[in-house]
């Protein structure tokens, strides 16, 4: 196994109303936020039969965020954490995952609720969220159980 | 908005018993088999705290895939439908997203249950799977909707 680069591009930018990395909601759960994902119009054939399914796995790119840390303290805590048990965007690949609302799809324009992203986010994929394979009944949630409480907003920390 | 290189670099790579892109599970519900996840030595400060979750995310990337196409014909249908509507691997970015059950994690050796992914897959980022931020209670999954039985497998289509 080598260490070798993997290069993707864009293939679309997420906009909300999030214009600085504080003060966004940290998860979608927290956010009645409006946004739009524009899909850059070269791949908008692939979004046949994605309207049917109301919600949608987005995955971005951090650009915001700037190196790594493999210990950091996460926004609903006050210890430190293996950077990997949490969903900081300062990881070694800042690769962010959310799972949004989708209200409807306008030629290559998304209309999504749950925003927690911040505005010209760069999009690499979207997957559709399959409750069949994506809903797990039973998990346990480590250090994180019970500490989610409406409300939750970032600040600059990271 | 540019659509300029977004550059990342393995973190680990996976090891299942699937050598080949035919006979896999198509999703970890599918599947029982187990696999290990490799994460480099360099990273395992990152994994503190994690072996409290009784699932994680993995973000990989599909190597064995070339090319993408927009409409693909998934495992589960006989019918065309938009790449981004489905969990295709012919994606325009590669990446593959499964959540798997966590098992122990030792040193930088994570062993996991309900692997769908091919041998040798290599490892973007590892991610908590928190019921509070990913379970959807109630969504709609469009064309799969009743199209998910057990022991689905994969040929060699893509």
């Amino acid at each position: 196994m080598d260490h070798k680069n993997i290069s993707f591009k864009p293939i679309g930018v997420l906009h909300t109303e999030f214009n600085e990395k504080a003060n966004v909601p940290i998860q979608p759960i927290f956010s009645k936020s409006k946004g739009t994902v524009e899909l850059f119009p070269e791949f908008v054939q692939g979004l046949k039969d994605l309207e049917g399914f109301s919600h949608i796995i987005l995955i971005y790119y951090f650009h915001e965020s700037k190196g790594f840390d493999l210990e950091v303290k996460p926004f609903l805590d006050d210890k430190k954490r293996g950077v990997f048990a949490t969903r900081s965007p300062k990881r070694p690949n800042q690769i962010g995952m959310s799972i949004v609302e989708l209200e409807k799809i306008k030629e290559n324009i998304l209309y999504i609720k749950g925003a927690d992203i911040i505005d010209k986010t760069p999009l690499l994929d979207i997957k559709p969220y399959i409750k069949d394979f994506d809903l797990v009944k039973e998990s346990k949630q480590g250090w994180i159980d019970g500490k989610v409480k409406k409300n939750h907003k970032s600040d600059d920390r990271f």
